[in-house]
């Protein structure tokens, strides 16, 4: 039976009920929830049910109760929040978190693992009920430990080949596909990889895209000219860059593996009057925050980081509210943003 | 008595305990801290307890023990962490905070007053031992409600005056001081301020900065050149610079109220071909990251965010440590940073 004043075909949501109540949609989901009621003011709760009454909403059945003693907290790893790419994903991660009446807690791990350990007990001894980790390395097993303790694990932005754990990341691979295929198409054949470090599934999935691009192309990679960086930083793009320059092997463009490895080559260029895009084209990765700023502008790939955040989101969800047994990846699409860092070679 | 390897003069510390057995610092202090000792693996704590026995390491009596029960967490609030000036503020927290053994929660309250109360109850739910705030508004009651209920609060970035709460900034006032007699002192008189949301110390304190050393320099400031933005964004600033430049009110130059504001700007002026420095000066706030890649790069006022990160977190430490009852107001000094957006009126 429809409410009298729900529009037909639209099916009554938390955010309607929010906004009739005139709450936010956390506290609407609160007062719905009879575990959670007691943490909102009396007034606003028989507002909130009564909003909900009037216009028939009922919150999915499957969705409560299943598990007991919950926090309603969901705890997030990240391994840098000065990397810029970073909050819009933790912004999606807490959108989506909230609609459900969850909150998070944020801990930055330095990529240090003793403090990514530190921070994974803290959390546990404040009883999250789940961890969305956006520090996995391939060669670690922190994650094991997480899960033997029982707790609901979901990873971002990087995953874990071959570990049953539920992801949501980039499609790094074709991203630095479209990359490199670009580059081919502007005519360059010497092409450089500056890949990030492999021992994340970014570096190590881009680099995969960068040496398949290639061989499709025909043009094997020449191994002096993929370099691996240790870290994601404009530091490392400008040490490796340099090194690259000065060791007068050819070539008339750079697929770097992220965006501040592309401008650390541009700072190298600088500091040695290369012209890009005249003598070599460079090409980024992530679309960071002023990346058209840039000198150059620099061409890159565009990933949905919000997106990405929002999707890591809604696994987790799925893992607390409907014990939801099986491992899901969630790949989402790259483009590429073309801009005047890359030309045809002279 | 002087442990035999300890150099004479060197006060040991707790870096170098850690340094000694080879673990993070924050491992060491809980494995010094019989409260806490159990959270660290057994062989680990032995290595802590013989390094620190050899080199005579003795932690504060009075640091430790004073209070019982702690959780040995502080929850961070910030109000959106997509603005780059945050991140380094709280590496500067978190790094302060672990050197005695603490971690840092974080929590983004989109500068949403009822997500900041939904991100506090869970905190507090979550035991932490006290709240660094850096979403304080000059008009909201939260932090009152936070007080009363006996956790340790302190402010970090923005300050709330006439409250006995302890907080770490900028000397925001001077800061916009240094800019304006920058501009004046190029031989600008018709400066306009393009002023941040006046609810927040960081905005209210920067006004005054403009208005004062205006005045001082017998340049009573035009009402039509003051406008206030409603956020500390580039859509904002360029929204409002076009309302400048389209109300045909002369002026030379604009002192921002931060960097993003100031970028806003430059957007505006690209959008109608103003030259800048040639027709219109640009001084922003902050020097956020990129700045200097701006086009053309900014002249801005240095913040020393980290450190304003860890005064808090030292601010945050005397309270819990030592119950150090009175409030304390860190005021960190800003520095002009001249770059190619400001010159000489033409």
């Amino acid at each position: 039976m429809a409410a009298p004043n729900q529009k037909v075909g639209h099916r009554t949501t938390l955010r309607d009920v929010a906004r009739i109540a005139g709450v936010h949609p956390a506290t609407a989901s609160r007062a719905l929830n009879e575990e959670t009621r007691a943490l909102v003011n009396e007034e606003t709760a028989r507002r909130v049910l009564r909003a909900a009454a009037d216009v028939g909403y009922r919150p999915n059945p499957i969705a409560r109760g299943l598990k007991t003693n919950r926090s309603y907290t969901v705890g997030v790893l990240i391994p840098d929040l000065t990397n810029p790419l970073f909050p819009p994903i933790l912004r999606g991660i807490e959108d989506r978190l909230e609609l459900e009446g969850y909150i998070s807690l944020i801990a930055n791990t330095d990529n240090d693992p003793e403090r990514e350990l530190l921070d994974t007990q803290a959390m546990r001894a404040r009883q999250v009920d789940g961890i969305i980790a956006a520090t996995a390395r391939r060669d670690h097993g922190l994650l094991d430990e997480v899960l033997a303790a029982g707790l609901d694990v979901v990873l971002v932005n990087r995953w874990l080949p071959g570990v049953p754990i539920s992801s949501a990341t980039a499609d790094d691979r074709k991203g630095q596909r479209l990359a490199v295929q670009h580059l081919i198409e502007l005519g360059h054949r010497r092409i450089a990889h500056l890949a990030g470090p492999l021992d994340y599934s970014t570096g190590f999935d881009r680099h995969e895209g960068f040496v398949e691009t290639m061989r499709d192309a025909g043009l094997e990679p020449d191994p002096a000219l993929v370099v691996v960086s240790e870290a994601f930083t404009e530091a490392e793009g400008a040490r490796l860059c340099g090194e690259l320059l000065e060791s007068r092997r050819e070539f008339t463009a750079i697929a770097a593996a992220n965006d501040l490895l592309a401008l650390g080559c541009l700072d190298a260029f600088a500091e040695r009057g290369v012209d890009c895009p005249g003598q070599v084209s460079v090409a980024g990765f992530n679309d960071m925050p002023f990346a058209a700023r840039f000198q150059p502008p620099l061409t890159t790939i565009r990933i949905p980081h919000y997106e990405i955040g929002t999707a890591a989101a809604q696994l987790m969800l799925g893992r607390l509210q409907e014990s939801d047994g099986e491992p899901h990846h969630v790949r989402l699409e790259p483009t590429l943003v073309v801009r005047d860092s890359t030309a045809a070679p002279a």
